[in-house]
């Protein structure tokens, strides 16, 4: 068995997902603690990381956090780091706390308007899976991790470049959860995801074409018991047909999804229904060979 | 003091609007009841109407009812009248439940890719308004009713031809109720309302602007207080750049409001940021008239 050197950390908003990691990056052990930034109180964070050190048996070892530890809510802000940007500056950015733990610093970009975008954790997945084989920092990419704010980001040779945020995830949480197409059916029904992803068109009127969801049951007689899956249809092919385009996706073929191989599958699909090919990568195994990598720059 | 002869309700999901009315259409007294059909048990309209009769003293009066009360959560299910139509299908579609009361159909159009498009108690308001001055029935309009589902209504020469539905009033209620940009703060600030008009560009990629309410209050220091001016103005500049394009509206100027006269206010703000111009007319006072008429064409 491995000996572990380094405790890796993913603390986010409503977990921390924590794994000891040998030199090599094999995982020596690992556990999610319910203790996201939105449940700390102001000052907390250094007595719960205390925990996560007892509880893997790392009391001793050098820690790397990403993720939104690193914000106002979490331990202490880590400036944001402007984009374009790059692995290199990234390492340059990373906040030492004391008691051998480091703070990824999130990135802020341009978006929409002047009116900014921003991300955290997700440049620590992005520069993970550049670094694991040299010949992805070569041409131009376009890489999506789906979620709750689902991030599109351009890579050109190895350097984020832009990126854009959608609040595809909590839209899609929000109506199913809420509101008049409130549904407790799973969304498992592929038929009417297909049918979802042809009403996104190209993504514009969203509000309008969401409408839809309530018009084919209530007035085409489709089942109520579909409308998880049409909806979650609607959204990421609105999505993919809106938020890619901005960032040239024709141009960066094949698109590569990273985060949950699940979802993953699910843009897969509507990628595809555009005609567009896509790679899909494990999104835990890239934040783990990130800050592995960091720690690797800076120790 | 007018004699009441009629009485006329807007039966709705959460809300029963009622009023007596006169012959002339004026108000002798009106009254609000808390029993929406989404809050009634299966059956029970006769009786909570009995009440709404009671409390008016209009137990002897024929009553004309618009809204949800026709849908299959209400009395009795009024089937929807296909676009276009005009006032003579409509009132050739109501659905007398017996007691001197009749229940106005709702309209169903094509809507985006076949999925359909439905409303109940819009067509009620908009053929009032049409028919409370003989010059509205010539032209080409368009017609809006700002609200949760806000309604964008096709009129050519009196008849109803195509609508669409947006849902920006319950986006908006979802997001600021619940999730990432939950606030409590009111929607007031007319600066950072001009700034989400401004960034909802024409309407494209929502989901993705939608996150820059956050992003410009955690990466460019806007204050967190502006985020449901800022989020009402994005949602309705959307609505109003995307929505009202599919309906022609450069080719229907002005539009005509109808609804919430401090609604139609922000619409109408939305508007203006387009060039676009546009008369407010009280939407209740329209509802009131379409009951009216539609009482005389059939009594």
């Amino acid at each position: 068995m491995a000996t572990a050197t380094l405790l890796a950390c993913d603390w986010g908003t409503t977990n921390l997902r924590a794994w000891t990691l040998a030199d090599d990056g094999e995982v020596v052990a690992s556990r999610d603690f319910p203790f996201g930034v939105a449940r700390l109180a102001a000052g907390e964070a250094p007595a719960r990381f205390a925990q996560v050190r007892k509880a893997l048996g790392a009391r001793e070892f050098p820690a790397m956090l990403c993720g939104m530890v690193g914000s106002n809510l979490g331990w202490t802000l880590a400036p944001y780091v402007d984009c374009p940007t790059g692995f290199p500056e990234i390492a340059a950015g990373l906040v030492d706390v004391g008691d051998r733990v480091r703070i990824v610093p999130g990135v802020r970009a341009a978006g929409f308007n002047g009116q900014g975008d921003v991300m955290r954790g997700e440049e620590t997945q992005l520069f993970g899976w550049l670094a694991a084989e040299p010949a992805r920092a070569v041409g131009r990419r376009l890489i999506c991790h789906p979620g709750t704010h689902a991030k599109w980001m351009a890579v050109d040779d190895g350097r984020l470049t832009a990126f854009v945020t959608a609040m595809t995830g909590e839209l899609f949480g929000l109506l199913t959860a809420h509101g008049v197409l409130k549904t407790d059916a799973p969304a498992d029904d592929m038929a009417a995801f297909d049918e979802g992803v042809a009403a996104a068109g190209e993504g514009d009127a969203l509000a309008a074409r969401l409408f839809t969801a309530r018009a084919r049951v209530v007035g085409k007689g489709k089942p109520a018991e579909s409308t998880a899956s049409y909806l979650s249809g609607l959204l990421i092919g609105a999505d993919v047909a809106a938020t890619s385009r901005l960032l040239d996706a024709g141009e960066r073929d094949p698109v590569v999804l990273l985060g949950d191989v699940g979802l993953c599958g699910l843009y897969a699909r509507a990628l595809a229904a555009r005609g567009v090919a896509c790679e899909i990568h494990d999104g835990e195994a890239a934040v783990r060979a990130g800050l592995l990598a960091l720690w690797k720059a800076v120790a």
